[in-house]
């Protein structure tokens, strides 16, 4: 290699060798002496790492995997074992028919073509040894995928786009990916190449926009660069940013879910809500995504919705549920305890309050009637006075209601619903609404509606007889023609309860 | 207003309001029955504000900011009078020609606008006993703020855009301000307004794209939203998962502030080194952040790349610099502290190393100078062997070399640089740099580098005199001549130390 050195061009040069021995050792965590496995395509990035590499002396094997995508995939891999064989290095080629593999298992071209090549890597990187694969992802690949998360939605982990170091969890639990050049730009991978006479192969798909990544590149990114000069460069610098605060919530969210995880079994597990209660809104987020991801490792997106139901629930005390959550999931509140749960899941403490079908318990005033798992329904007259409308106000236990007794006709019943039956709930202004759809409304779970016990009365004043209009639907709302107001005279008080949590 | 309810626009009323109010509550922290001023511009989004928290009965003053930039603005202002009228409530303008403030002051129209606007505002709620003031940012406007600081560069806070609340600290110290309708979409606002027969002023310069905000809204996030929908309503969860995220590093980082920040006076800080080392690297930005910031606090855009520097400079316990960081900012590190100061400031344990202007010191071998404020320099000669060798390999104090002592000429001179003046650094390969551009080059300040002491030798094997080359630069580099060899057999032990620190 014969170069003319200038002042500037030394120093430069010394400053892109330092860099990468910095990254190398200090973000990808690579020990010098150890074989490293380099997934090298044979485009312009992949062939800068493997030439960079080689020249700080790393032992090296080269792999290359034929996706027998293209006619010229072939000759591909052909240059591929050429580089290797320039550098004395061990080769390895895999080749799969991708296309099929897409057809056989109904997954997008894209998909299967990166499944098998990592599969492919990770496999020859475990037989032969080496400590990491480490493959030519640039600053331009951060930009696109950190663009992708912010159209596609993302939170923190997402905005700090690729790591420099990370398990690729699908393949391999032990053998790590590292992305040396994420911070060296495509243009200065072509100098580079330039510099040293390497010629890579083009991959005429990279221009084909109807790949979305491909409108990414070559569309939305100038489009922004354009539109402000130096933006990619910034989204970068944020993604950068992103990655290490990312990397703090994480170790507290961590300790915190050590903290407050009170139990968990086959399908279930309780949190502590004080404990979670005393973290702040971002560590409850992170705690409640732990928890969700725990029932449901599968789950690929945890949705920002569920997540803040999650977060509303925990703020409102005077909830216990069960709601529905996300993918089957159940969420109650029993004793302190958050239950996260799937719907098949026997909690410890029992299930819900249900009603057998076709059962109509009559409950007196007073009274007292049982419902399975140790459910109790309790009645008692009380006279109206200020003291008690305090009272009412400030109660937080949607477990108990309070009533004009005068505008019920006694005994009570409680019972499941019964179908096209219907509700005015309190806050609507007598409008009635379809108790299903009321259900669903309030978040009542899908498998819990039929059977959750209903308290029934009559309108004595218009006399329709008991058995008539539903006066409470416990753990959501009262009715509104059964509403305390300033002529009440006498109050009927109804709690729900369960042995075991009282 | 007379409104035919079904089922559903019932529900989706009453989730409105119920939303609207738990906003006002808990997001924005106002207090139903305290005054509250409006800021009414008469457009769609203000108009909304104004009405649906006249709806929920807050005691509101309305204000409106003429800025004298269009013909119809009196008119604009008469119409929000008006709107006042009809919901009995006071009404206050102010009127400035915001174009000539702009031009006086050297301002953009955008800046004097907002600066004329918010101080009008502030001093009006003050003047009423406001507890807040409220302005009509929407959803959309959240986003534009968003996309605006990722294209032009953010970290975490300015991912997170607007907040429900907060001080603006140019204008006022205690009254907030807030943005009840930070999450409802333009879209939504105008369904408002149709719904309930209010007619907004329409601002035809909302649509001129000279304006940088008007082109991000009218057309990069329709691009983006085309390329992707749903990408507004993604970018805005973003931004609320940042938010939170942000506020929760920013309690993390203000306790990690109060435990190292060990001293500070006027123009300076220090740090403690450990302290800041045991916190996450992205807790140790942060903390530099405020370092800065505590020093400048005019200072509107700490770069990525300064903070860059200090963490570097933190991770390199060979360098004691002192190095410019930023805005005429000074880093060094002395005995466990991490010192940040302006130029001009006198740091309680003395100045940088330095040697008086046209002073050339002899250095004997064993010897010792005596430098200004404290420093002194000392020779000694060593055997070679190899634990020695093991022990200068392990070395991480810059102010401490070791040199090849057959191939100088003795006695050592100490004395500042010369100009034109030349030296090999090590690792250079015997490429020689101008001084001042090596300098430069190592971060040496500016304002240090002339007197920065040197050890200067001769050397001997070409015969040379004493005077000649340079073989030290204490804190930076070594001679690439001088360097000790296989071939090495008596050593130069040269060590810059500082009395109070030692």
């Amino acid at each position: 290699m014969q170069v003319s050195f200038t002042t500037i061009s030394i120093i430069i040069l010394l400053r892109m060798f330092d860099d990468l021995s910095s990254i190398l050792r200090n973000q990808c965590h690579l020990e010098p002496e150890r074989t490293l496995l380099v997934a090298v395509s044979g485009g312009p990035d992949s062939l800068c790492l493997l030439h960079a590499l080689w020249s700080l002396g790393y032992p090296i094997i080269v792999a290359h995997f034929d996706h027998s995508l293209r006619p010229e995939s072939e000759a591909e891999a052909e240059a591929v074992r050429g580089y290797a064989r320039q550098m004395s290095l061990a080769c390895v080629v895999g080749k799969e028919d991708v296309q099929a593999v897409a057809r056989t298992q109904g997954l997008s071209l894209e998909e299967a073509a990166r499944t098998a090549r990592y599969r492919f890597l990770l496999r020859q990187a475990y037989l032969h040894g080496a400590q990491a694969v480490a493959a030519g992802h640039t600053a331009d690949d951060q930009v696109e995928t950190v663009l992708m998360h912010l159209l596609r939605g993302a939170g923190l982990a997402g905005l700090g786009g690729m790591e420099y170091r990370s398990l690729p969890n699908a393949w391999s639990q032990d053998i790590p990916l590292v992305r040396p050049l994420l911070g060296v730009w495509r243009a200065e991978i072509l100098d580079y190449l330039d510099e040293h006479g390497l010629q890579a192969n083009l991959d005429a798909s990279n221009l084909d926009t109807r790949f979305y990544r491909n409108r990414l590149r070559l569309e939305a990114l100038p489009y922004l660069e354009k539109l402000n000069p130096g933006a990619r460069q910034r989204l970068w610098r944020m993604a950068d940013i992103a990655r290490r605060d990312d990397h703090a919530l994480e170790s507290l969210a961590e300790a915190a879910w050590q903290a407050c995880l009170l139990e968990s079994g086959v399908g279930y597990l309780a949190l502590d809500v004080a404990g979670l209660q005393s973290h702040p809104p971002a560590l409850q987020r992170r705690l409640a995504r732990r928890a969700i991801a725990c029932l449901r490792p599968g789950l690929r997106d945890i949705d920002y919705d569920a997540i803040q139901r999650m977060l509303d629930f925990l703020d409102a005390p005077e909830r216990h549920g069960p709601i529905d959550l996300i993918a089957g999931l159940r969420l109650e509140r029993a004793g302190g305890r958050l239950w996260l749960a799937t719907w098949e899941a026997d909690l410890p403490g029992g299930a819900w309050p249900q009603v057998k079908s076709e059962q109509e318990l009559l409950l007196q005033v007073p009274g007292e009637v049982g419902l399975p798992n140790d459910w109790r329904l309790s009645a008692e007259a009380l006279p109206a006075n200020p003291a008690l409308y305090e009272q009412v106000r400030q109660n937080t236990d949607s477990y108990q209601a309070w009533l004009d007794l005068d505008r019920l006709a006694l005994p009570l019943s409680v019972r499941a619903r019964r179908p096209g039956e219907r509700m005015c709930p309190l806050g609507m202004q007598g409008h009635s609404l379809k108790l299903s759809d009321l259900m669903i409304n309030l978040g009542l779970p899908r498998r819990a509606r039929a059977s959750w016990p209903l308290v029934v009365g009559g309108v004595a004043a218009s006399g329709i007889a008991a058995g008539g209009e539903i006066a409470w639907l416990p753990g959501y709302r009262l009715a509104h023609p059964f509403r305390l107001t300033p002529e009440t005279r006498h109050i009927l008080h109804l709690r729900l309860a369960k042995a075991v949590y009282a």
